[in-house]
């Protein structure tokens, strides 16, 4: 894309994540951590604390905004994502989410059969409303001055990640009910898809309207799947919700699409033919022949990378960090720095922070990220 | 390799694994299935609780002999593997090793800290004697008429793999502790690393010895590692014990050897410059593309690619399973089927058999092997 076309972003004091969605050059490589706002945060667990459980806190507007923000005081990250969870969606399919203390979320009524499968539907945007709100107040108070401090990411479960929670009914070490519904029945594993990926792109499209600047799929589970199954059952619901999605919010403005499978690595190649402008990748990926497969040339098409740092090097001594973090960059080598469009890279890990993180190394590695990432491109 | 310096095996009434390990033909694709001696077979289970736990089964001779063989009574499978665990090793370096009804693996002395890294060092061989002990029991009762009805694979974890239980203690999801000390203190992890990949080559260079007419290594945790950390901290070792693994057994006879490193397919073509003869596959590889990238041409090198159903494809209905199966025959395609050696297959699941796999479909799986790898072939 060059100059002539470039795409409208919402004012923002900072659009630097924005720009690298859209391959464009940024003055350092921008940088959010997937799970930024999260219990290794003491503000965060104090807020959660009045709150009174995860489901309290992520229903409620303002409690979502002040965890939203939390980690934006700490370090000067260059976006914001939504506090909520991934399972909403089929929480308002009536599936009754809930979060015992210590454990993952579960299912009241997980869809096991038939009977249950033939049920669902894209369930009343209205039920998710408190999410909605959550965005339009997220902005407001991401607003100084008349413009955003950083752009807002609104987010989704991917049509197979939603669908493994709703079969198995909780986290899995196996999946061996969904799998088995997928061989046994594909069938009715086709149907829980096309409905989680029409209620995924209504959402989408509804944060999208309530204020989100860019929005990203997390497929946390597609890397389950055997090849041949992802592409059937992940990849192409996955793109059945971008065919849905707005291109433009309300004032004309381009909002960036990203796709995160977790351990999708080796179907990079088939996840460049998505209708979006960033992949997200995990550490297992060098991030050097990405770029080669699929970040594209000068003014010619290609993806945004987005990672892949090892959450784990965050309980390494700072100096250690450093080092890693100079890793990562350096493996993805010299961002586009012309006035088109070119490879780009955005920093972050390549999985949700841990809870047992210590927030003076988040600092480190926020240090090291802008740093190092200014001296590559000098 | 041509004819005139084909490779000796041991006198056996069915050699196609080992004809398949060394990319020479076989009429049909040779099959054994990663835990095939497990707890979907009810007579495991009977023998199991004869023994009274885990630990007790995999010590004694004749009950490990006894469960080897149970899975070849039921299913012409083309290969046997001892029954023994991945943890024999760590244990008999003093860590402790238990198995609580209904959990994994635990060591009672967790290695965490520079003390404990420091008292380690390989074993005495004589702690696993009843490792050997079982495994010329086992070859003894494979014996028929002076041959062996099939070969019987030995096995080890991978000194990363090793190292995963020794410092976490147990089985992990986040591999926190493991990753903390090495990215925090990486000379620590390689000092564990250069004692398990000796300890290692020592038991299997002693399983060999014992009989085992094949070697596998288990690198069932390389594929948590990041891009990077893989290379150093797992495959190096691995190469460490092939180098000092014993290319023959007493007769001359050739004993192949078997990488597997679940979660590993970004790495085929850097796995590919081991010096092993096979490298075993998870589901999320295709086939056909390992097969390009690394199975090698017509007398020419390269490496034969075992695996890779998902086993939950054992929950589907037997037509289903049939299906499956052949697609993962197709995928790889025709195997060579000339004199010399080229691009072989050696068919198994991607990960071990679920204990809650229906007897019976393992059946139908077999049987699909053998019907659909035959029709390949004409």
């Amino acid at each position: 894309m060059n100059a002539q076309n470039s795409p409208i972003f919402d004012p923002l004091h900072n659009d630097s994540f924005l720009r690298a969605c859209m391959r464009q050059a940024t003055d350092h490589t921008p940088l959010w951590l997937m799970r930024q706002a999260g219990r290794y945060l003491p503000e965060y667990c104090a807020t959660r604390a009045k709150a009174g459980s995860f489901m309290g806190l992520a229903t409620n507007r303002d409690y979502a905004t002040e965890v939203t923000l939390q980690p934006l005081e700490r370090y000067p990250l260059d976006a914001a994502i939504l506090f909520s969870d991934i399972l909403t969606v089929p929480d308002a399919m009536g599936l009754g989410l809930s979060f015992a203390q210590g454990e993952g979320p579960r299912f009241a009524t997980p869809v096991r059969d038939e009977a249950a499968v033939a049920k669902l539907e894209v369930p009343d945007m209205a039920k998710l409303q408190y999410v909605f709100d959550a965005v339009s107040s997220i902005r407001k108070a991401l607003t100084v001055d008349g413009k955003g401090r950083v752009p807002l990411i609104g987010f989704s479960g991917s049509p197979w990640t939603l669908a493994c929670y709703m079969v198995e009914g909780a986290g899995s070490d196996d999946y061996r009910l969904v799998k088995t519904m997928l061989y046994s029945r594909p069938d009715l594993m086709h149907r829980i898809l096309a409905v989680n990926a029409d209620s995924v792109a209504a959402y989408l499209n509804a944060q999208i309207d309530a204020g989100a600047q860019a929005v990203m799929v997390f497929d946390s589970w597609g890397g389950v799947l055997a090849d041949g199954a992802f592409q059937s059952f992940s990849l192409a619901y996955t793109a059945r919700v971008l065919a849905q999605l707005k291109r433009t919010g309300a004032q004309g403005q381009t909002i960036p699409r990203i796709v995160f499978t977790k351990g999708g690595g080796l179907w990079l190649q088939e996840m460049a033919a998505l209708d979006c402008d960033v992949l997200g990748l995990d550490w297992t990926v060098n991030l050097g022949r990405a770029r080669a497969l699929i970040g594209g040339s000068e003014n010619g098409p290609g993806k945004a990378l987005q990672g892949n740092i090892d959450p784990n090097v965050l309980f390494a001594p700072p100096a250690h960090i450093a080092a890693e973090v100079a890793r990562v960059l350096d493996s993805f080598g010299t961002p586009y720095q012309g006035t088109g469009t070119g490879p780009t890279h955005i920093f972050n890990l390549g999985h949700g922070i841990s809870q047992y993180t210590p927030p003076e190394h988040v600092a480190a590695l926020v240090e090291a990220v802008q740093t190092h990432s200014r001296q590559l491109r000098t």
